[in-house]
């Protein structure tokens, strides 16, 4: 008789929690790692793909706080899929530590380059920012609209790879590539994209993944104010400084929420 | 035999009771209290939150009606996710009345100040509404476009934290900006704040939300007719005093929608 | 032990059919009636709302083909919230002929006077329909962008209650006012409402609601072909005539789909 | 004993696994054939409905690799609903091969006759793309924003049905229209039609669907940046050509992601 139970109960498993879990984005499955960095990427991840700012292409890294010539990124997969299991280790030369003969993106130098011209930063996103590609290709400055934003007010870079290497596929898919772009970033936490989209970098994946979700929203406001026509009030450096530290302590509550967004089983 | 059936239910109701209550936003459970108050705030943030009016930031509170000097706001928490135990009384100098270590919002001087000028004001609003951001910053006011937004028609203040503080965070993070940004809104259901977002006031938590919600929309669909080019033929002052009137007559049809959207389990 | 099979099954169909229903729109209960008419409202209301083009407010209704000179429409209800229990019939004078102490629509004149004045209107929609609400307070007039919209070339009168009535609440509250906008439709299968809305009309439900969908793609489109520039090659009035024809045989298709957004229990 | 147990668990199976098949888009059930086309027809009819790039009507075809002068296409429905028992075989005047009484899309002449002109085309896609309509009645041209839409740089003709055949009902409903609008085609992979939508082609499905969907974001961008006003700076031929070799690379990877949202199932 108990061994009927079992099978019933068991057969409920297979119907009812297999099935759910397929229909959503699957479950994200994290291992202890101290500094929570793994986390933190497959949040940030599927966050900026919830979102709309990651559509199938796009990366999140972090660089490895023990190991600062080495960062973590995930192999080559769309954002809103990439789970703990994908996360990789890469050296400052975008080369895999340890590939098993996993795919790895190809722009992963966008990556290696700027951790490498950047000691500061300690995580790097690159997106095709629906919001931000059109400012890529604009004689329009892409400007501060409103505090959760206030970080483009140190200025918005535009790199344009036109200008160093003629015509190219686009890509940032080596060293010298990289190279170029980490210096056009220069000090700023982003960078323009021409015909392509932006960089954002931070001291930690929360705060890098919280600039390449408000570049985007910001440029949207900014896209609707200028089409309003007249001149447009922007924040000013000093107040984008201070209100840039604002969003440092009020970080941890949209993050919050956000991975209830993503990742109901972590909770 | 007995026992068995007890196990199994138990682990029906872990597997998939508890499952979905995750995956979703977490439900209402809400405390009886007479004026319904709570319940109110709860399903106001959500409802803002689900509509994009609001996303990690912003509040939405209500004066006491039994102790007028009193206000009920949630803890430091993203809208989206507030429950009634989130909820704590406050003094109209923005300071807790029961702290026990709960995060408060940097921002309640936004209702203090308010509760303290206007007497007639029973509930706040605070947003960062995308579609009014850009009016924010615009040389364009802000102006009713239809009948369900006819409290524009009274005036659309914009408060520019910069006059008076110079440059800042942009927060109203103490009683003088809160009572500055209070004497901007003067008389009016909603005030713009520069580069920030907007404040929407009412006689009800209801009225106050619908308020900051239709405001979002009438950003949003006054941004198309500006685009269109031309003039715009807005609201008439006597026309959106008149319309108004008949918000407050069908604000529950619409209220009753929005509970469902957020609290099926409240129903 | 059989009894304990039972409670068993129906504490399962409790827990886990009962929570889902809650969950979504509620379940389309749909009693048989001859023509369908109370399922086509019912469905083109919770369509118009799943697609934003319907908010809290608006309402579908049919004129019965048994007894021309009655309509059905809901009680006063949001329509997402609407299912066939809720639909109520009037007299073309806009009284309820059944009331049982239901609430109405304020604005049932619109539906009331547009089939008193238009024998061939089967169906009416009133929305507040968003792409559309900038046209209605504009100097561009709505124009076909494309065949799905073919019904636009025959013009987009217009109406501005101010005309007739001077500084109002902006609402079809009697029937001169909606005698007044039934005038302005003419023999048209769409009017304008400024700063309100528009009303689509058409000789089955299906129709109405299929014009009052593509009214609001359609502006939005336009809003878009505006904005970039430039002459617009707008479909003639011959090609809007032969391709509105088409529409009426494409109909179902959309239809079938729409029916499985709103309804699934209904399928 | 046992039978009560199957019983129950027949009713498990009735009452949870098929209200959910119901409230989702239909399961795919997805016979095998040998180069995965009609997986392909459906996964990509549905994405683009899923993204908004198709409504209720549009359409995807592949041609038959084992007998070039047939296609694979849906009969007549909306693509949300495609399954692999809706697609049949058409021979290049646009006849059904083995109608067995299904109803068929009136447009199949898009389909047969640019696989009639085009023999290196083995997919065609089209669709009323929101973001591409506008474009197709204005004197902007469409062009390529970004590396993802690098394929636009081969240039994007605009079909104008009136041009040869007047006032029509705007649909390619016989085969010398089909003609007329390959004629147009040309060697692109992109066509515009003139108040209707667009055309793509590819050399598989997957990537005359990757080029629908990137059709229909760019043109989305290309608008944005227009109306921030100045020169856009588009990429050149050269660029153009270049990034498209790599959309071919990296396909699959956003494949992966649109096939785990439609067809949950299938994985």
């Amino acid at each position: 008789m108990t061994a009927k139970w079992e099978v019933l109960l068991a057969v409920c498993l297979g119907l009812f929690v297999l099935p759910q879990a397929q229909a959503q984005t699957p479950a994200v499955s994290l291992p202890a790692d101290e500094a929570g960095l793994t986390e933190d990427i497959v949040i940030g991840s599927r966050v900026l793909a919830e979102f709309g700012v990651l559509d199938g292409f796009g990366h999140v890294s972090a660089r490895d706080p023990k190991n600062p010539s080495r960062f973590l990124m995930s192999r080559s997969l769309a954002p809103a899929l990439v789970s703990a299991d994908d996360i990789m280790a890469f050296d400052l030369d975008g080369n895999a530590v340890d590939p098993r003969g996993r795919s790895v993106f190809l722009e992963r130098f966008i990556h290696s380059e700027i951790y490498k011209a950047r000691p500061d930063v300690m995580a790097v996103v690159h997106t095709h920012s629906p919001g931000v590609i059109p400012f890529s290709v604009s004689q329009v400055p892409l400007r501060p609209m409103y505090h959760n934003a206030a970080f483009l007010a140190a200025g918005t870079p535009v790199w344009d790879i036109r200008k160093d290497f003629g015509d190219t596929d686009m890509l940032v898919r080596d060293g010298a590539r990289g190279k170029s772009l980490a210096e056009a970033l220069g000090d700023k936490p982003v960078v323009l994209m021409r015909g392509h989209g932006d960089v954002t970098v931070g001291p930690s994946v929360k705060m890098a993944v919280f600039r390449a979700y408000y570049t985007d929203v910001n440029a949207r406001l900014q896209s609707q104010a200028v089409a309003l026509g007249g001149e447009v009030n922007y924040l000013t450096p000093g107040e984008g400084a201070k209100a840039d530290a604002v969003n440092f302590v009020v970080l941890d509550r949209i993050w919050s929420l956000w991975k209830t967004r993503v990742a109901p089983k972590a909770q």
